[in-house]
């Protein structure tokens, strides 16, 4: 992220990541975590491939991910690293008008993440996780919860 | 349009747009009109109708346009005035970083439109609408020539 954004540059990033984005957390199973899940938040914005040279400048005012190229030709732009997403989420966060939800719930998210201490605090932190997917309605996604 | 937005709503506009919207014109073949076309331009925003009253506050930032629901259930703004795709424009045009080219297209398009005062310039104008086809991509657009 560059040091300092102006006002109208964290607005506009708002306004593409409401208009094109996705905000969304998942949790992977996986048997090398200490609780069996690995807690894998991502924000997307996405773009035709036909644009990439301006997708690019829109991306190094972020700076906080990576591009990959889907084999439909569609652009990604992925932010995963947790300290990226919770910074990416305060920068846009007074400007965004349609993902207010999704960013604060993601934002409960990390905090909570970032304080799990035993497994019972770890299953709070998965019902947090799961209850995003009522958030943006997906149908596919799998609750998981902790064998008690 | 509010008489005032604020610059951080305009940038916001502008990333939206730039993420999610479309703007396009096209030559209608139209019998009644002067020259036998209708010169048809749009600016469309586009979200899903699960967040209908969010995307209901973006559109009222705008207010120049139409909220229309597809069969697939996909909200779509419209603005096709003429004056009103001029004015959004302007607002959206110092912020834009994607969409730069379709802007300054489109903004000739109506400028040259309005001054159009013989056959011949007309058809200059047709070129510059075939012209929008090259910035957007697109396929399936038919080219019209007025018939010399």
């Amino acid at each position: 992220m560059k040091k300092r954004l102006s006002p109208t540059q964290k607005a506009y990033l708002a306004g593409f990541l409401d208009g094109d984005g996705s905000i969304y957390v998942r949790l992977k199973p996986n048997a090398t975590y200490k609780y069996g899940f690995q807690v894998a938040p991502y924000i997307v914005l996405f773009q035709s491939q036909k644009d990439r040279k301006n997708f690019e400048k829109v991306c190094s005012l972020i700076a906080l991910g990576h591009i990959r190229e889907r084999k439909d030709g569609i652009l990604e732009y992925i932010i995963s690293r947790h300290d990226a997403i919770t910074l990416f989420l305060e920068i846009v966060r007074p400007y965004a008008l349609l993902k207010k939800k999704q960013i604060e719930l993601m934002t409960k998210i990390l905090t909570e993440k970032a304080k799990v201490k035993n497994a019972k605090q770890f299953a709070s932190l998965m019902r947090l996780v799961n209850s995003f997917r009522e958030l943006n309605y997906s149908k596919k996604r799998k609750i998981h919860t902790l064998t008690p």
